[in-house]
């Protein structure tokens, strides 16, 4: 077994609060990352999954259709977007890069072929915060 | 005569309008950028000033106080922040790199000793966009 | 399960030396790390924690808080001493990165709270060689 | 039981085709990776061992030795080399990152001595895709 | 005036040899790089214009124009060929790094509008070496 | 005219402090940089010539001897060496990136041929510091 890994980059706005909570608990919680007024950050995003090279080709998947698969289904929806406001899968839940780098991998799971499986989403909020997922 | 550089960090929110065009005119000069639910970077800034290095210290400047500096006159009014909403010093100005280059420069200037002088603000705002900005 | 990864940095002096060889022996393994008079290095540190994110805040943890608590537990320790003589949890040990990693582990594990669990300590000792350490 | 990195770094040209199929199906396939006269990339070659530091030393291994091993076994063999040309252990391979990654991983293993394990191959091709390999 | 950079990337083969010299003088010139089947490099290029913002946009040049513009002038003739065979504006130079910047420049230099000045070009041949270029 | 930087990498010990000075004022003034059991850092080094390159190899200047050159002169002197005690060139001087530079200059450019200039050292201390210097 073989694992490849395609970086990709998008950039949004977000902030962190819960709607259920006064302004005062989320500023306590949430610090600046409650600005009314929105934040954004650059996201560094790596894609990786798993399987067997082909023998014709020496490939586990062709890095430009991850590539295009990435874009087509996250990057599109996120790039230059609020993502509280603009985004319907991150609806209703926390803009917590953990929750983020969760729907990311639900978002691409189900469009990658038979042969390979999705093995890790690593989401970087900053160039010293990131996160990775492996599924449940 | 040597240089002396300290990056530092901050992340915000913005977006790139005209409020004297159409939504149309500004969606076709900004793109995605125009997004009027805000977008956001994490902004790398890299700051330079020359002089000449003190006999008694080796220093040009003490580092510790030009990063000092740098927060309480830039990082403070613009980390966690929508740069079009937040920031008096970018009031009426298009939210650009360049724009917000200058600004900075503008804010830091005025505050270092005689005996150095601001020599370059490099701003990025992605990791593969930067702006430079030397003075008048 | 997620995973949550916060970078400290901190610079410190070193050398390696057993106090049971000769010098001879010393610089036969250790080459120029054996150098009586010390040399240093910027260490990149990268603490990983693991659990389950918190509905209220999708947070696994406050990485503000993990910050705090490296800095407190570990950099505070570390940063701009000698490996060898001003750090008590390093008494007697030899000042490898594979034994700095190991003891950072020790510092850190018992602070963190119930709900989350320390997953992985990776140290760089120069841009080329890092140490990776996941508890035994 | 630690972990110890090494980074490493070679370049190489070469090109994908697989010399079964006709010139149109490798560029259906390839497209410009099936160049017939060639293209090349800045290879980071990352090399991963694992086992119990040694109470003498502190080291798992002496990264200097490794290091060693890795330039007399890998990078002498592809550095400033045409991988479909000039590389015996490549021969009748297709030379895509994931064979390579493999091929490296088969070329190291057997010279670490008993003490050691080889954990991963981990290989860059661009400084955005990169293939892991932990044996079979 | 401000000081816009944007980086780009490509792939490519290359040799160095001179044609009027014998093998052997080749060899003891360019060592390795005068390897007869090509070598190759990731070669990162960064482009910085000089002007004055606009002040409807307050962009020097869109950023998005300038990298498209030097995707179809210098990108697409680079990338994923040998500098050496397939591109014709390197044809009968020495392809070194700084012949390679020099002709990069050249390429650009006509196609910039009026208000921006081409100020550098600066050219990453490996992670360690980079050439750049003013003009003249 | 075209610039030609090669990047290399020492690390080393040092403290700050002014003989002439109490302990207290160096605490004062330099803080944890005065630690009388020193701390090092590594150091990366750029290295920028100018001139024009060679019409024979298209080369500035072979960056190899280069390498070997800066390694020879200035590498071999500094790395995991303590640099208040082991460096004669820097006896007697206050150990800042500023001076250390300066000096770098001064060991280099005596030995760099007649037809290529040293242009700029350029020194990182740590990864968000460093220094550059042109000469006089």
């Amino acid at each position: 077994m073989v694992y490849l890994t395609r970086q990709e980059h998008f950039n949004a706005a977000h902030k962190l609060y819960n709607p259920q909570w006064s302004v005062e608990q989320n500023e306590a919680v949430f610090g600046v990352c409650a600005n009314a007024n929105w934040h954004g950050h650059n996201y560094d995003l790596f894609v990786t999954i798993k399987g067997e090279p082909h023998p014709d080709t020496g490939f586990l998947y062709d890095v430009k259709k991850l590539s295009q698969l990435i874009k087509s289904e996250v990057i599109d929806a996120l790039d230059h977007k609020n993502l509280n406001l603009d985004v319907p899968f991150m609806a209703g839940k926390m803009c917590s890069t953990e929750n983020l780098a969760m729907a990311i991998w639900a978002r691409l799971a189900p469009h990658l072929p038979a042969e390979v499986q999705l093995h890790c989403i690593k989401l970087y909020e900053t160039p010293r915060i990131y996160v990775e997922y492996y599924g449940d």
